[in-house]
């Protein structure tokens, strides 16, 4: 950030924000001017049909449905149980719809492991194959009250998270986080990979399921409140929910009627995982959007996704539509082998987190972050006050102590995006872009302007806001 | 906070910090002049003689050895087995030497129910008159390598956390933190109180003892750096660490042969508890501060401790004398029910958070436990800033993300103290004054000034320093 001018010292000038010739009359009148590069937006005649009473009442009723949520942790179950129209056939993946030739190496290595882990495939060349030739059914995670971090490859026998939401009675779904390197969301897919997907679904899915319904659920409205208190933002830094979560469920887990050692495993699992929360808080996210969504007239964004080829949003008002834009690269920290060039464009469906006020949206209140995703805590700062200025509220669950206890900001408007110019900012992973190799860093990106321009302009299409004077 | 001074608009003056001839004499020539009320130190000549290149020395020395601490949490075992000196009629109890006559209600309440657990005494009068008559021996938790918060009280068949500092071989001890509310060392001792106490000596000290064993130890340097991270100060918000405790000893415990309602009544039992690491952050820190004593000419306090009547400190070079005042009352929050006048004054040797580097000094880092004892964000920032003042060093472990990973003030010298004025800051519980009641809230007071007066005679006639000219 530039220094501060001194006021003392520094001669006043004026600044122009507009037409060359008003710089130039002060300055022929021997007046010193400081030209601003500033624009009026691009779509202000669209713009400004929307900034009217029906859209902002439409938006109030959009943002106190994602505040009101209270979200509860209340089961693990095989997705084929749980999940809304899973099949045995069904592959869900991360990000707005997408087909096998269009997808990224990490989501197709992602599906490649999964298939071969549902046993729909021998191998790596069988896998594709089937993927190539339609044998399989994909749909985006988000057509199926679903999330997935990364790649999000969810399939039939996955053990997932069941997060309800109290307050408007609907569910989501997310799959059990695997930790960090070489794994599946991350485009891994070696053996190794696959044995831990087959722990998950025969041990340590039935014992986390088995240990919430004992507990009676996890209230996660209250465990992320506290989390970023604690210098979480849900999304890359993970390192308290993870911790709280461990601390809620440990003594039910330490009660079941396993083999002490299969206990202690899941456990330092557990406890071996900082990330473990990562997709307990997206299905949270998810739980608290969905019922924001359809809401007629609202300009308010219910999903960010990122399918690591495209970028996509959807809007409230706007039904089923996703506005998509080519995903861009983060830019971040690398693991020590790997450099800028290896790195995927943006991916996953964990954007759900600043859609909801987590993630980049958070990190004013996650200062150490910057240590894995880089910057420094008064930028972590800078980023989450922007980010007010493209919302249309603040959370009333999550608050931050470093900025005396303000909620976070929350309800992404497309018209403030549009108008101010200042684009969503998210905290990601980064995979590397070639099948079967895994996480490679983590980083910070921006949403594309171009969904938002593309959603404005099909707020006005759709007849949403004041019709043209 | 006063307000900022408009630099642009209020008219420029002249400050004048000394005898008012010098104001007046301005003021006489017609420039407005603003006085300052500043007097030099109380003790200026015995502070002159304690700016000397072989006490700087030797303070360095001295703070080295705290800085270069790693203490790891090892076992739990009864106090009997390991802390020296230990016998069956010994109480140990917090803060300087203190008779029976002169204890506090809480230090007297909490030590009529260690006799009574320890089975020494039938019942409360029973109690008193062995007290009262000699027949135990009372003697400081700090006198045995050992620190008890609150009051303190600590005898044989309690077990104790066993922390060993790998950097000098030493080793400390601490009981195990009993939660909040109606507990001993807030100087409840009701049949719950004890029944509690027993069940640790029964079931948690074992299996603490053998989790810990078998986990070969809990890295507490890197677990106070995380927590540090996260939010604690480690004194009265611990909620960070203890969920980092508790998963990295839920495996093990998990694992123990106990009858499964055990193991999850355990770790229940620890969750429940926000403040179950504050006796392991305690028995860290003062393993990290007991090599620090004895250093021949060092002014570091390597002991702050209150014993509910006097505040006591000891320093690096002035051998095992207590440096003494009458301990002051928190000001602070209280729990619904009670209010100012309740509150007995300062008690407990937890202000060992504070000499070492944590507690009220890293309180900027720690912003949300101005919930809890009062205050803003922004107070928090500005007592840990006012704490460098005081301090020879900063921790190379416990780094505050809010001042840009800086490390916390660490190393209090008796010269800053008493030329700055600037008394440490201790963030503390408040015990009621009565015997039998329990904690009443929790809040922030200073060590008393004349402690570190006198150190500063004694470190004079002790003939540290530069000899007067």
């Amino acid at each position: 950030m530039a220094p501060e001018p001194d006021l003392l010292r520094d001669p006043l000038v004026a600044v122009v924000a507009g037409p060359e010739l008003f710089a130039a009359a002060l300055v022929a009148q021997g007046v010193p001017a400081r030209r601003v590069d500033w624009q009026p937006a691009a779509q202000a005649g669209a713009l400004a049909s929307l900034w009217c009473e029906a859209v902002d009442a439409a938006n109030r009723v959009a943002l106190d449905r994602v505040l009101a949520a209270h979200q509860i942790l209340v089961d693990v179950r095989p997705a084929m149980e749980v999940v809304p129209g899973m099949t045995r056939d069904t592959v869900l993946h991360a990000g707005p719809p997408i087909a096998w030739e269009r997808m990224s190496g990490p989501m197709r290595g992602a599906i490649v492991g999964a298939l071969m882990y549902e046993g729909l495939a021998r191998d790596n060349d069988d896998a594709e194959r089937l993927a190539a030739s339609g044998g399989v059914r994909f749909d985006p995670c988000h057509h199926h009250a679903a999330v997935g971090p990364m790649a999000g490859a969810t399939t039939a026998s996955m053990p997932v998270l069941v997060v309800e939401n109290r307050f408007a009675g609907n569910r989501a779904y997310s799959t059990l986080n695997e930790g960090l390197g070489k794994v599946l969301r991350y485009g891994a897919n070696s053996p190794d990979v696959i044995e831990r997907l087959r722990w998950f679904r025969d041990v340590v899915g039935p014992a986390l399921g088995e240990a919430l319904r004992r507990s009676g659920g996890v209230d996660l409205r209250a465990l992320i409140g506290q989390a970023v208190q604690m210098g979480d933002e849900c999304h890359n830094r993970n390192r308290a929910a993870s911790a709280l979560l461990i601390k809620a469920l440990a003594p039910e887990i330490a009660a079941l009627e396993l083999p002490g050692k299969e206990r202690r495993r899941i456990l330092a699992f557990a406890a071996s995982n900082e990330h473990l929360f990562l997709n307990v808080a997206m299905a949270a996210c998810k739980a608290a959007l969905d019922p924001a969504h359809g809401v007629a007239g609202s300009t308010l964004v219910t999903t960010m996704a990122r399918n690591g080829t495209d970028f996509g949003i959807r809007v409230s008002g706007l039904g089923d539509r996703w506005f998509t834009a080519p995903a861009e690269t983060p830019r971040g920290l690398y693991f020590p082998g790997f450099a800028a060039g290896d790195a995927n464009p943006d991916i996953g469906d964990s954007a759900i987190t600043e859609t909801g006020g987590l993630g980049g949206f958070a990190m004013g209140g996650a200062p150490a972050i910057v240590q894995f995703v880089g910057g420094t805590p008064a930028e972590a700062l800078e980023y989450t006050r922007r980010m007010y200025e493209i919302t249309a509220g603040e959370s009333t669950a999550y608050r931050l102590p470093t900025l005396d206890f303000r909620g976070t900001p929350t309800g992404i408007d497309v018209r403030l995006v549009v108008q101010t110019g200042i684009l969503p900012q998210i905290t990601t992973g980064m995979a590397h872009r070639e099948a079967g190799v895994g996480q490679v860093g983590a980083g910070i990106v921006n949403a594309p302007r171009a969904c938002f321009e593309r959603a404005l302009e099909a707020l006005v299409q759709a007849g949403i806001g004041r019709s043209a004077a």
